[in-house]
């Protein structure tokens, strides 16, 4: 039961029907971190919303969240979004598991359509006044014919985030990940934490002289065989063969292959973006006065402490919107005194 | 231990000799959430630092964290914070309990000095290249002569901040105690959450009439005599008495009475300030470039998750001024080769 004893309201398709003629303060696409800090201040504010979550996000994935105040480092990811959903729940956020197609501006109000169950799919179509775009990203992973050899190690000591992970990669040999140019660079980030960092291209494209110079200028050694498979065992990669039979033994390795972006949905609406990343205020407001953007889908940091800020700050300017629009609420019968 | 098996750095008057002769990259005055975020990210940015904390701060007193993603609603303040401390230590944190009572930039370092000790006091002069102010506020309470009566209720049904308890205060009587007009202000965003609101300027201010006329048009009534004590039992306030002998019953609570800024350590420096906020750049940097502020101290909400996320802007800030100030490394057996 939530705080008023009201069932928690966990909308399936056998209950979703109930849903459909309400008009929600705020539809929330994504329930990951910054989802759930969103929901949880706009209930605080008196305000409704609907949470919709296609399940498995980016934080689903980490085993340890490592970084943010409050819990255990050791703590995976799915705990923390567990925790949330409930804490949600608890304070009369409406929860929905689904995947956004599409969000329609009305004027007054968006229509959004959700596709529900993977199976006998129905797609209902719910009402807000705000969105808010809190779905955020996934990171790309070599492509491997067997991926099940990708997903044995990523997120363990296959990492996806220096910024997360680059201390567990201290002086390890690490190898680098890339899918284009540009990423190569990290090398020269990530080389904070190890010096001992081999680059593989995996084919994907053709390195240019001046950047096999810049590698072998900081003894980098540079791979472009595409990858045959992972070696190692138990969630811990030591090593990676090559389609050309080179084996190269590797304690840790970070992938940096860019990212996927959950935002088909905003496609009508022609948002100010920045590359990839919507562009906010600082208030997350996006360049539509009635959308706001959290977390990975906008520019900054991709860290759960940012996203659950941005939640807070979404929450608060779409209250401070909602209240300003309303009638003052006064105390009755002091003024018929 | 810490992940390095080094025993936890707690130091104390007698071992913080130790670390007199040590460059910190950074010393981190204050350690509530905002501080031990900052701590947490710097030593896994490979960075030294000392965390110094004088104890009790706004965040100690909560009773029910209620609105911060991943832990449980009903988690008392000081309980974050000590898994925030332990979070720190093990990442190999220094942690000194003290009041930092100077800070002077020395040009390349900054010299921070610190009483350790209510009693027998030592002033011990610690050093480090970055500052990082997160001292935070406190609420301005109301003085009564026996201020235990107030410390009874403030933090439990006697809230101090809007944000995080005003659905607590929903629909019932509440009291506004404020010590200016412009904090009368407050009732017309609090209405809100209840309209059934008196307004407390115990004395120590005259009422405009045009605010007098503003609050009887919204039915709220106004009491200009000072307190004589709230009236409850076991943390419940349920009514106040004022020296004149009137008693108002009340079912809750507001204090908005300003706050008291932890920040005289930071005189000297002559920092751009709006008001009493220190003014920040997106990363959280004051107009000092190796002077960074978290939290309550600087513009914007203050709220846990804000101030949790401004410590995750500000360790990446530094990480990234001293890294790329620093020379790469590189792996040297290879270029040996």
């Amino acid at each position: 039961m939530n705080l008023n004893g009201d069932p928690l309201m966990k909308l399936s398709k056998k209950n979703l029907d109930t849903k459909l003629d309400h008009v929600y303060d705020v539809i929330i696409v994504g329930g990951g971190a910054g989802g759930l800090s969103a929901a949880i201040y706009l209930q605080r504010y008196r305000l409704s919303c609907l949470v919709i979550e296609k399940g498995r996000g980016r934080s689903f994935w980490m085993q340890d969240l490592r970084n943010y105040v409050g819990v255990d480092p050791h703590m995976p990811g799915r705990d923390l979004l567990k925790q949330g959903q409930n804490h949600a729940l608890g304070v009369g956020a409406d929860y929905l598991m689904g995947f956004v197609e599409d969000v329609k501006d009305e004027g007054e109000t968006f229509k959004v359509k959700v596709k529900v169950g993977k199976q006998d799919s129905i797609y209902p179509e719910f009402r807000s006044k705000y969105v808010v775009a809190a779905s955020g990203i996934i990171d790309n992973l070599p492509k491997l014919e067997n991926m099940q050899n990708v997903y044995d190690y990523a997120g363990y000591n296959l990492h996806v985030c220096m910024i997360c992970d680059g201390l567990d990669m201290e002086n390890l040999k690490a190898g680098l990940f890339v899918g284009s140019e540009g990423a190569i660079n990290t090398a020269f980030v990530m080389n904070w934490f190890t010096p001992y960092i081999s680059v593989f291209t995996q084919g994907l494209f053709e390195t240019s002289d001046v950047m096999k110079q810049k590698l072998a200028d900081h003894g980098y050694p540079l791979y472009e065989q595409p990858l045959k498979q992972f070696h190692g065992h138990d969630h811990e990669m030591n090593g990676v063969e090559l389609v050309d039979g080179t084996q190269v033994p590797l304690e840790t390795g970070l992938i940096a292959m860019g990212s996927h972006y959950f935002s088909d949905y905003l496609a009508g609406l022609d948002l100010d973006r920045d590359g990839q990343d919507l562009i906010t205020d600082s208030m997350c407001r996006t360049s539509h006065p009635r959308i706001f953007a959290l977390g990975d889908l906008k520019k900054g940091l991709n860290q759960i402490s940012i996203a659950v800020a941005d939640g807070t700050l979404a929450a608060t300017q779409i209250w401070r919107d909602i209240r300003r629009a309303s009638e003052p609420r006064v105390w009755v019968e002091n003024l018929e005194k």
